[in-house]
């Protein structure tokens, strides 16, 4: 299996973990839902992300939802495990069973309550050392959730001083300007390695983000095929062809974006698409009401409309 | 001057407070935005809010901005004074002489660190007894800013005991749950008085949030017209107009509502529009680069071009 | 086995997870910990808490450690076990095996982000609904770890409507009056279920706890003979006893009270006491200095000195 | 006037503000409490901190406060005014009105919202450039209330930076560790300037802070002669007696420690004292119940037994 590396591009698509109504793993929809994705065309999928609501399985249920995935996946398109845990022993247990099933790499948050920099490198340095010199890194900066904060010259002391530090998914918020300093420090600097940069928050500033110098998005966007054609625009030069397929999909991928409550969205839009057989989410988790029902159904009929166009 | 009451809709702009470059009071600049924002046919102006840096002037400072800005406004519509303060003997007394200066009425956020609906009644039943009873309120509910999280029920409480609560001003996000629990209440409750809903959130929902009950918004947008067509248009049941000029702006929505930064990306909208002679922050604030200028300039051709169909 | 119930008083220690150097369980000293907490005539024990590390433990090892431990204290004091977990299945997976292995009940703390009283009552309704009738709750209420706040109003509301809430572990700080208030309630209502409180906090203010109603303490302090001594003089009368010991502990109550931190300091106390073999906290964990060690020593000199007098 | 500047040492006491029960500045309280501090050999005092209830104060009656309070002081010893603000501009002003009226430094802790090193550093760069080369600084590290953690190394790039950065007020918490981290910085670089470093957090560890290269206490405990005389014993190498004074008075700096709360504590301590006529703080504030009150009485008495043995 190839093995992540900082050339990475492209759409890597953040999986929802699919339940069954009662909670359960639902493991025949996870068939459907993986060919939906390779269908679409995406570079690679991450899986047990935040938004595969990986904190709320078992480490049984972790292990036997990556394996059914990527043995799904079958090589199609690299595939990235999120790891992130509390415990150095728990990551680096699913980390070294996730490469063993086939996995591509692992992403990994830092743990909460990392104050500066400093704290943040020592984390790190613990933990890649611990993974040992064969699994690629993707440093996941979503500082909203985890409320730690890096600055651009500590991921650069991370990935000067780290070969498996191969890649930066970028959601910080407002994070444009992080997001230019980290391009501009290779540019200041020749022997900084230039590392991949995918793009989070539901694709929200995509198209800032790619004209800054991001390789690509990687979030769970149910539209997949939306990122894949702006991603591929923006890489061939028709910029506002990009950024009018964008517009048109983005009263959606702000509707998506609302923290918590858009996985629910998420969920019951791949519901729709066929690509989930259930929409729910796992206890305690978001649901939608019959208003929120009413209001996106008003929202992908107006899509509808305006693809035709 | 009329009081502010529960029947207030429409678009309560935020207004932005004009600097010069050396940090000083540009009160030429506040003639020509109250002027910009009156031809927009506002229904009101909101003054002295997170928006317009008020906790970086001076109480001197604010006191004079507020009379300035209010004798501009020559009772063409009716102001809304930003008056809280971790202090409740300033913020009656900013309250009192606002009043005096011809205001229809002040807002008011909790003051951080109050932690649950109890603190929070507690707080808003000493502050409104303070006032006295004839200062209409607005509450403003920005959980994101504050870390003050209030609960439906806790504000319906607040509206049953307390005449001078007549208005929400609705930013908590994910936060379309909570305004359709508002407006069910008064449902539900025919002896709970409706106050008037106004939405923030820099207009980022503001479709659905007037299909769910808002009766209109309290933001700063850099175009105002926007809001108002919008605002209007729903009234009126042209909810597909509505929502496809929303759409036409709401790259632009999304990009001037990044927290912090997006209140220098507002006043460069707003300076490019000739409503101010500087787009200058107060310090400590935001600045844009060269490349935020840039990507502005794309972002309003694309509007400019999009307006033309 | 006897289950938890509002009658529960004296001291439950929280109980420390012992890890070899090279961060695996300890199971060795489990048994030797185990013993040292009997003998120090604790009234009960609490596992898997906060302060067990259990978020950095596998579910497997938990139930290890769960097992094992409950299998050596062997009905001689009443076992809770911390079933905290984003997830509810996990949560009621552990819950249920603890109980079938011989435990008294659960400890549960509410889940990150819940952020009204209306939001806290749902999750532990849910919770406490998936638990069933038979699974004694003791609610944790550490809002400085968590970021939850709950009111006196909506704890006695689930004292009201689930029988199974039996126990309050108070550590909310400054949480005096709360605690205060939650038993003027029982005072105020004969109806209301009055349910056993025990203070947490390190037992930093165990003497003015007890004095407002608390019944003992649960906390992890590395001498449980003192708070089993404060708590018995308590109850008996023998306030400036219990005070005068208490003073005696306080600069070393404190210095194990430093959040984070305090924890490597416990189990170095331990250590030194024979109660461990192994200090090691598991990775990312806090470690002592050279210098920390022999404050620590000076300390542990003091303490000893002013015990003899 | 004496500026501050590296050397200090000793306690400088945090002096409250004192209130009349109408909330009105009590001028007549406040000259008897610098009476009170000055009496106890205290070797400077630190006005309009957190403790000093500034930011509930207008500008003009901290102006006010701050006068009143530099001219009874009559330079007997250092005054540093508490300048903070989120306003650059206003805290300028503060500065140099301070400084024209005779003190002798300012303290200013980094604004809300700053994450990492490089924007603290960033922050006081600006903010001491805007003071100029003639005010005396002291940076005021209390993460737990202002979210902005620095570290150890930034401190130290500001201190090499800027020659009026002098003093350190220390109050992180765990933060023996970074203590003893930049005092071991003076001494592995003798290039770098040592600073005064002063102890805050109620005095909870100053024995340890004392030990590990703190210059005193900068805190407002009640009993300022505790203060005085474990900081005089400590410089004069009797460690013991230092412990022992400190041991007696520890159930009381526990006590005093409550966040928020408090600091009605500490105000009711003194109006019995003496030292203020009373112990209102202004609103929004905490208040003393008959049961505190009681508790407080139980905790004097046990202090003053202690004392005459």
């Amino acid at each position: 299996m190839t093995h992540l590396n900082e050339r990475a591009k492209g759409v890597y698509i953040i999986s929802a973990t699919p339940f069954l109504d009662n909670g359960a793993i639902d493991f025949n929809s996870i068939d459907g839902l993986i060919e939906f994705y390779v269908e679409k065309n995406v570079s690679g999928i991450t899986i047990l992300g935040m938004m595969g609501e990986a904190v709320k399985m078992s480490a049984q249920e972790a292990q036997a939802v990556m394996r059914h995935m990527i043995k799904r996946v079958a090589g199609r398109v690299p595939v990235v495990v999120g790891v992130s845990d509390p415990g150095l022993s728990n990551l680096t247990t699913l980390s070294k069973s996730s490469m063993d099933a086939g996995a591509a790499g692992v992403m990994i948050t830092p743990v909460g309550g990392l104050k500066t920099d400093e704290h943040i490198y020592a984390y790190f340095a613990q933990t890649i050392t611990a993974l040992g010199n064969d699994i690629p890194v993707c440093y996941q900066d979503y500082p909203q959730a985890t409320g730690v904060h890096i600055s651009p010259d500590c991921f650069n002391r991370l990935v000067r001083d780290f070969d498996t530090m191969v890649m930066f998914k970028h959601e910080d918020c407002p994070g444009l300007g992080k997001l230019s300093r980290l391009r501009q420090a290779v540019i200041d600097d020749e022997t900084l390695r230039r590392v991949s940069i995918l793009a989070g928050n539901g694709g929200l500033y995509i198209p800032e983000e790619l004209a800054r110098g991001a390789d690509g998005a990687m979030t769970g966007f149910a539209y997949p095929e939306m990122l894949v054609s702006v991603v591929d625009d923006y890489a061939k030069g028709n910029l506002s062809k990009a950024q009018d397929l964008f517009d048109i999909y983005l009263p959606l991928v702000r509707y998506e974006q609302q923290p918590g409550y858009g996985l629910a969205v998420r969920k019951e839009i791949l519901r729709r698409r066929g690509a989930l057989a259930h929409a729910a989410t796992r206890a305690p988790g978001p649901k939608l009401s019959k208003v929120d029902h009413d209001e996106l159904s008003g929202l992908l009929q107006r899509l509808e409309d305006r693809l035709k166009v």
